[in-house]
């Protein structure tokens, strides 16, 4: 298995670890966008967050609970953003489901991404849409 | 209670409506990043991610996920940025929590925040404060 995160998971590569048990891993994100950015694993390989088992992401919920708490008492940050990419179009780079965990700090300077206009006629369309897929 | 989300609950105020069930709703972003952003929200009213009973975030999990693979279906997206914000300084507006599920397409001009620069002795700083807090 060429992941880096398998490699982690089984120790043939270093990490920053944070948190372990029997099914998840979290250590430092090496390229972090802020001081004590987190990211947090299921040990088993999945490829993407919509092709992991719901049962998995239902035990991952309290972990990523619980190192949230850690972190935003850790590192005194003003919030925290949560975030998972589900695929290389939204920015998953590393092909192993993991969650981010990003420490903010007030005037950090970092910026949501804005927002589009959209119709009523398109709220309407895409509403439908998405019913009918689920 | 003067929460947006509240009211949406309460039939008090409209929403493009995506899901129902008794713990929770899912409707459209009316300030969407791209076409399809779906928010997710407990009806119960909590304040942040932090803030909710793990026991309800834990349900969310599946009806995140299933919405998660109904958008991808319905809106054709490479990708999918599944996002929580906790506090106003990670960009929450509404003190409902609430998860973003965000549609994305290859070359949607959207670009991840950069990363910073972490010496390894901040690195295992930050590593011993975490564990420590955990």
């Amino acid at each position: 298995m060429d992941c880096i995160f398998c490699k982690i998971v089984a120790g043939e590569l270093p990490c920053y670890q944070i948190y372990e048990d029997n099914n998840f891993l979290a250590f430092l994100d090496i390229q972090p966008i802020s001081k004590g950015h987190t990211l947090i694993i299921p040990k088993k390989h999945y490829h993407t967050f919509l092709e992991t088992p719901v049962e998995i992401l239902t035990q991952m919920t309290p972990v990523i609970h619980k190192i949230g708490q850690a972190l935003l008492k850790a590192t005194q940050a003003d919030g925290l953003n949560f975030g998972l990419n589900n695929g290389s179009a939204a920015g998953q780079i590393i092909m192993h489901t993991h969650f981010h965990i990003i420490p903010r700090f007030n005037n950090d300077g970092l910026h949501t991404w804005p927002s589009i206009e959209c119709s009523e006629k398109e709220f309407k369309k895409i509403t439908e849409d998405i019913k009918n897929n689920l």
